[in-house]
């Protein structure tokens, strides 16, 4: 039983001689936090993002994305540029509650659902509180707090797996005894099916405007994103689900809600992915945790795959 | 006609030898933007305030009041201590729509609504937004969305002058993809009446505390701040009006909605206020504005108030 990293030594040590290299990757900047998009190592060697506009992506002090690279020697000079890849696997933690909840060891995503960013900007008149009567104002975080719960009910309206959230808000001037004047706020929209995706945010769109008309709130939407759902590789997945039924780990076949570097190598490359159990499906919070034998269980899997994909002609 | 800062120099041209020494008074620290409570030299000189817990106070970078007097030099060697005041007139902009609206040039308000401050602080489950299915959240921003529509219903449903705000927001970690996992927001409740404005307030509290619940996000809140109403000195309220229409400016009386020196100064001395139109009804804002005629207008009936007081035997 072995962890990741022990992969390529492991091979060495038994003196497994493949038929193709392999690659270990650690892919640049995957979560997107400080520099947007995410997924940008990936997106720039799979020739779907243009490698000098990611240089080019500022934080929000507007320190740039390629000199922020040099300073921390990230910056190589082998070209990011994508070759022929036989097989591309993906090991990651779950980051939800479906295999701890089910009791499996193993999830095997069939592909990763759709994901949609937009950012929604109100206007409304900033006023003192106190001599401002209720009657006429345009209160901006009302309209906002409006729309957020409209954003939260739509996954319920919609049915199917999509998913939909407000995850961020800023509120301006943001004092206690001034009426809102304005307000941003982000949507995140996924599902497994796009166009289903695209048909609720155009229903949610008609409701904002209506709300923004109601409260004489002016409103401007942005669409920031969209990554179309991504399918992966039908014959990768039969060889993770063989593999775990073989190391006796049981195994569920599901979707990521998340995305993964393994969207853009799904787009240019057969791909699959391996999940393990999120403690109490947390994740991107600090108590984000996997219990190390699931770990373990994980990097089996992936190992014995890398294997065959690797001794395949 | 003349602006105020000229009123002591129009008497002593004048030869006017008053009964009363004038005093013209620069309060420090009305707003409280960047150190709480408002109001504070005000308080501190009618002894409402302790001076040593106001010297305590820290902005948000953890800076101290006191320091922060003595390098803008601000912190003088006279004790702020008060002395018996025989009359005490503050001239203000109107700060909201009234004035404009009915076309009057001088607002009397018989006094200012109580004012009183909460602060909402909401627990939820930050999450990954894509894995965590829409069953089972806690989005702590949701749970706020719900109770910011709810303060801002709850004026309709008091009735009377009550008007209800939250002006301030924080989401944390406010991140596009994560569930929001805890919030704070702040509550302002104003009246006329004390009373109804601590009943407004606990039917309200009695609300956010069912949607604590509804939506599993633990709630704390706290009460920052109530200052009752004040009612200003009928004497002075009347001879405000009597000067008004002698210098035949249209006037009208009316109620302060914002709190000011002359909430403090209501407590220890004859106090009143001379209010001018505020353009749009707008303040607060960087558009905060009054037209010059207005302004020389309040300072002529503050001249004629001033100088009726430092007669009086």
């Amino acid at each position: 039983m072995i962890g990741t990293l022990e992969v390529l030594r492991t091979l060495q040590e038994n003196d497994v001689i493949t038929d193709r290299p392999i690659v270990i990757v650690n892919w640049t900047n995957e979560e997107g936090s400080r520099f947007a998009p995410p997924l940008m190592g990936s997106g720039v060697w799979a020739g779907k993002l243009n490698r000098d506009w990611i240089y080019g992506r500022t934080d929000i002090h507007g320190r740039r994305f390629e000199e922020e690279l040099k300073r921390i020697r990230y910056k190589a000079k082998v070209p990011a540029k994508k070759w022929p890849v036989h097989a591309y696997y993906e090991y990651h933690i779950e980051q939800g509650p479906v295999l701890e909840r089910i009791g499996k060891r193993i999830g095997i995503p069939k592909g990763i659902v759709c994901v949609h960013w937009y950012d929604v900007y109100l206007e409304g008149t900033a006023n003192q509180v106190g001599p401002t009567p209720m009657e006429g104002r345009n209160d901006a975080l009302c309209a906002a707090a409006e729309m957020i719960l409209k954003v939260n009910d739509l996954p319920g309206k919609m049915g199917s797996d999509t998913v939909a959230t407000v995850g961020e808000i800023q509120n301006h001037p943001n004092s206690r005894n001034i009426i809102p004047g304005r307000v941003h706020f982000t949507v995140d929209v996924r599902s497994w099916d796009d166009a289903l995706a695209v048909r609720a945010w155009e229903d949610l769109e008609t409701e904002l405007k209506a709300i923004s008309d109601r409260r004489g709130c002016p409103i401007k939407i942005e669409e920031t994103w969209r990554m179309k759902h991504t399918a992966f590789n039908e014959r990768l997945i039969r060889r993770i689900l063989k593999i775990a039924y073989r190391l006796e780990y049981p195994s569920h076949c599901m979707l990521s809600g998340a995305g993964h570097d393994a969207c853009y190598m799904g787009q240019v490359a057969p791909t699959a992915m391996i999940f393990v159990p999120s403690i109490g499906g947390r994740s991107h919070v600090e108590v984000e945790k996997t219990k190390w034998e699931d770990c373990v269980a994980g990097a089996n899997v992936l190992l014995h795959c890398i294997l065959e994909s690797a001794l395949e002609k």
